[in-house]
């Protein structure tokens, strides 16, 4: 209220006036008022009447790469929220760089939309306080913020990263290999934790020479594949943290070689026309789409309330590729 | 400029005088005027001065399907050249229905976007002529649009379809089964002209039994190949028109059995990592992004000129399915 008053050139008292409607203010001082508020995105937090009120009936969607399949369908599902609201969706990548996406997220703010749906980077979100403060719903999605207490809607990673060592080890892979994102990364984290979970339950110890972590590229699965595989004690089993982990993985001439008992994290269109149909732990973007969507639009609709944490199950779907004779 | 009048309750000639910065105008009157004008975004004709004028630095992109892999690259290409030149960028899938593709563009056009870019539905487009008339640019990709003269941006369908078929041809295939869109959809067209010119070329004529148009589905593939492939003179080769129609095609028992030579129009990530890696037309998706947002930026920096029709390259990749020993 502060800067409305600062910015029109007027008292706080005028401008608590003109927003609780009051008489005694002229149409100048009025207009004047009201262009502040605009551009400063005051919002009184006065739940969904208020929020309604200004809305520029757009939202903003922040992922990572749009060209993604995962993130693609995530943003099919918001853009179907977004049009049976009639709302329209500003898309915007980060390509997980937190400059990048703090200026697309003030970008986007500043163009008045209603609210965001983000797929955060691996980086702190505390400039958004201010806004989630002003009353702008912002759910997070895949993710959730890193400096921030916010919605979000995320899968059961440790879970389906679980379900997937669990099930090799049941098919006799007493050592799995792990090839997958950084801990800095969330997904990367918590599916590396459903690795160690189900490891524990089956009382294998962990072999830390077993686990490889990093940027998904195919001279670094190959390397991994080769130590693994090539020494007294040899791996069985194979587990990818990701599709790109996956894929780089796939292309290496160590798999085609070993064939080791392999679950893949995340499904994709073609995993069951590959060489070896792929066992995988599926998310569904689609679905996590339309529950930030939806948590969004709710936000919007009946103004705040206690944040809500979402979390989605995954399913294990069994194709060639587990199967071992070993 | 009437549709201003009626809309701000003024006669013609006082939005003449508005529009040309006289005076004589009551303050609001102006108003009301301005109003109206943002409404309807007006816009005098002069070129990229005034087009630049009252930019809101958006531009609009429609496509058909964001999840689909060609256009979800196509559309990332477009928000790097948009981020390059401070531009946010809206996005909405059309799923080729022409009347959410109209309501879509001209909400858009209502929210004062700079300029749009289209991967058009095979219909009519019309209805966004006064919008061209009165100087938004707008490009269109993938597919010319229908019913008008505008910029747009495709690959040489034609030349790659030619080119697979050929390639068959030159393998030993003088029986060709096409499976592909059908003849409504732009590239469905372009493509079943291709596959007759690469006949034509080998004066091998056309058997209207081995050409099959229209939606992708297994189950219509699986018909096509079977009644195709039992008789007496069976073809030897494949060509299928685009990615859903290849996938749809790939996934019948028929395909395993027959195990025709066979090129796919369009690449897809793991093409290479099929149980028989595909020989594939390739078209740049990106590259296709990145021209038609070239386009439009250029059009909005320098003022409309002569249309563009620019023809993108496409590129034959040999892999294992078209070899055949026959």
């Amino acid at each position: 209220m502060k800067d409305v008053a600062a910015l029109a050139g007027v008292g706080v008292k005028t401008v608590s006036r003109v927003v609780n409607g009051e008489r005694y203010v002229s149409e100048e001082t009025r207009t004047a008022v009201e262009r502040a508020i605009v551009q400063l995105r005051f919002q009184r937090n006065t739940g969904a009447a208020s929020l309604r009120h200004g809305s520029s009936a757009t939202i903003g969607l922040i992922v990572e790469d749009i060209a993604e399949p995962f993130q693609s369908n995530f943003a099919r599902a918001v853009e179907g929220l977004a049009i049976a609201n009639g709302t329209l969706l500003f898309t915007a990548s980060s390509s997980d760089n937190i400059d990048r996406e703090r200026e697309m997220a003030l970008s986007l703010i500043a163009r008045r939309v209603d609210g965001l749906i983000v797929i955060p980077s691996p980086f702190d979100h505390g400039f958004l306080q201010p806004e989630l403060a002003a009353g702008l719903p912002i759910v997070f999605a895949d993710r959730p913020p890193l400096g921030l207490v916010a919605d979000s809607v995320t899968s059961d990673n440790r879970g389906g990263a679980r379900a997937a060592v669990t099930h090799l080890i049941e098919q006799g892979c007493r050592r799995v290999v792990y090839i997958g994102d950084g801990e800095d990364i969330y997904t990367g984290a918590e599916r590396l934790a459903g690795y160690r979970d189900a490891l524990a339950d089956a009382d294998i110890p962990l072999d830390s020479d077993l686990v490889f972590l990093g940027h998904p590229d195919s001279a670094r699965s190959e390397a991994a594949l080769r130590t693994s595989f090539t020494g007294a004690t040899q791996p069985t089993g194979l587990f990818t943290g990701n599709t790109l982990n996956t894929i780089a993985t796939l292309r290496t001439a160590a798999y085609a070689e070993f064939l080791p008992a392999h679950v893949a994290f995340d499904d994709f269109e073609l995993a069951d026309l590959m060489a070896r149909p792929l066992t995988v732990v599926a998310q569904d973007p689609a679905e996590m789409g339309r529950r930030a969507a939806g948590l969004l639009f709710d936000r919007l609709e009946n103004g705040p309330g206690p944040h809500e944490t979402v979390t989605l199950p995954t399913r294990l779907i069994l194709r060639d590729s587990s199967r071992t004779a070993r």
